[in-house]
């Protein structure tokens, strides 16, 4: 059952946390542990705050079984400073290639990003079909020249995502998964960098998770501005300044949730597939009423979109939900819609509650 | 009195929050307001939290009295990557020119990183003095061709700081002012830009706030990184990405503080002397056992900076000082010593208990 002062809190990011996270956080919040102060007034260099850091990196590690040969940093600046130090830092000139494959909203403005430094090359472009799909892997034409291929893995937006971690990686795969890390395991070796704003599955707006493969990390130019050098941050154990201290210390509250929770990511992942079940069946069993935007083999577990019949409905549709106690499920404004966003956070009863008021919205307006 | 489960906590950064703040963000931590969602869970395109960040800067634009040719944004990174983004925008070519007063590490720092931009021109280095005094500001000798100069008004590690606001500025006068913004008024009209990364006096670390004045926005070429560049984070109202909502909310809050506890910054100003006065008067007192490092003219209100007379009794001060309450008092590890960090939030209170301990201390071991 849902706390009594909180929704269900649908939003695309930043998005909900778990709650046992929020009622730890707000427990330490005058003192955390021993230190007479909260995490957020010590400093980063203290052996407190290294504990947390090493905490956090930790458990990454070990829900993502990510191999020693890549490290982990902890930076700022969201997706947004990624889309420039990718290609600044694994391009060693203007000259060198990298392809880019456009899926959606946030592949679109990485591409745009990269532009700036380099000549990037698109080898495939959903726009077409309106981004309702994503390209068989095994038919991309990667340019067997180029330094890596960017990819998004779930393009939060339009609500598609990969159903598998790509099986070959012809090229240093570089994954933006800002809204899906954490949501099943990965094969971390077909990747050279993935990287997530935290603001979705792992904790609140403010800290970047890059992983990065240690041969990447030679790339980085010693011209670059010090605080967009990946191996700078790197080699300071992501103390190069002061990192977003409070961000950190949340998020390793939320993989450790996961942890007690869930146990592993397997776990978690047949809960998001059994979440994701439920909205999609409504909509396969209603398509007269709901109109899904994602081809079937193509729909995103973090974020369910879909059309209903006019605008009309749509503002009564999210009116009502929030009436119900189900918030934030109006789409986003570049594509309209309800979008319900069940991150890892979002416990099964409250996509529960949405199935029952999509049928029960429906019945009234069919 | 010192909250049962807290410190006097004189951390340099980040540092102590005022109480009244973390009790509200406590409060607030499940559910604020009619949301039934943390701050850290909203979209940051909700009314929800664009009302927070209006009120942010609302209340800094009151505080500081900032006139209305002047953008206040909110980014991340903190100094370091305003280092470089600072002559990256001002700058239209690396062939212009900027100058650099460079009075201790923080200074330093942004002139490596100008470097890697263009060619900057120092004009006053304290190096030969240990950096232990500021230039007199009419002696300076500005290049008239240079588009800005930087200068840093309060240096943390070293502990000096600029006594009065400049009062000719030849030049649009870019200021780091990240360890002691809303310690005092300040004279807005003689900067071209202001920044603090917040972990002193204005909030959590993750914040960055960049005070521009509309002229300089114009500057910013457009061929640089969309997250580097602050024409865009302007035009769009902070939001270009996620910003880091929750450490602005606390930024709000810690300014709402300000203006229920002291009103405005002259009473503020007043207490900070009030409390350095204590120190330093014992620094004065007793020269054989307490060694300030910064010349009386260019004493930190912010953080007073001493040596004691050996390594041995450094070691006892900083031990017995915590057993007694007064936390991190340990100074920067590339210079040693004592640093009381006494910010906006340190209470008047934890430096009599402070100033107490060193005239005990000093009467146990001289």
């Amino acid at each position: 059952m849902v706390h009594p002062h909180r929704n269900y809190n649908f939003s695309a990011g930043p998005a909900t946390l778990p709650l046992s996270v929020l009622q730890k956080a707000q427990e330490q919040l005058l003192s955390y542990g021993e230190t007479g102060a909260s995490v957020m007034e010590i400093s980063h260099r203290s052996q407190t705050f290294l504990d947390i850091l090493d905490s956090a990196r930790t458990r990454l590690r070990s829900l993502l079984a990510i191999p020693k040969n890549y490290q982990i940093l902890f930076l700022q600046g969201g997706a947004r400073l990624q889309f420039s130090m990718i290609p600044m830092n694994l391009l060693e000139s203007s000259d060198e290639l990298a392809d880019y494959v456009i899926t959606g909203s946030w592949s679109q403005k990485a591409h745009q990003e990269a532009l700036k430094e380099a000549t990037p090359n698109v080898v495939w472009d959903g726009a077409t079909h309106d981004y309702d799909r994503l390209p068989q892997w095994d038919q991309l034409a990667f340019n067997p020249s180029s330094r890596y291929a960017y990819i998004v893995s779930n393009e939060t937006i339009q609500g598609v995502q990969y159903q598998s971690c790509p099986s070959t990686a012809p090229l240093p795969l570089v994954c933006d998964a800002s809204s899906d890390l954490l949501y099943r395991p990965l094969h971390l070796e077909q990747y050279g960098l993935l990287y997530a704003c935290a603001q979705k599955n792992l904790g609140p707006a403010g800290v970047t998770v890059v992983i990065i493969r240690d041969d990447l990390l030679e790339r980085s130019p010693d011209r670059l501005p010090g605080y967009l050098n990946y191996r700078l941050h790197a080699e300071q154990n992501s103390l190069y300044n002061t990192p977003p201290t409070f961000a950190i210390y949340l998020l390793d509250l939320v993989c450790q949730s996961i942890q007690e929770t869930h146990g592993n990511l397997d776990s978690l992942h047949q809960l998001n597939q059994e979440k994701a079940d439920l909205l999609y069946q409504i909509l396969d069993d209603h398509p007269d009423f709901y109109t899904g935007h994602a081809q079937s083999d193509s729909r995103s577990l973090m974020n369910v979109t879909f059309q209903v019949p006019s605008e009309n409905l749509l503002d009564r549709f999210v009116q009502e939900a929030t009436e119900a106690g189900l918030a934030n499920l109006k789409g986003h404004r570049s594509v309209g819609g309800v979008r319900a966003s069940i991150y890892n956070a979002m416990p099964l009863d409250g996509v529960k509650a949405l199935a029952e008021f999509m049928i029960d919205f429906k019945n009234r307006n069919a």
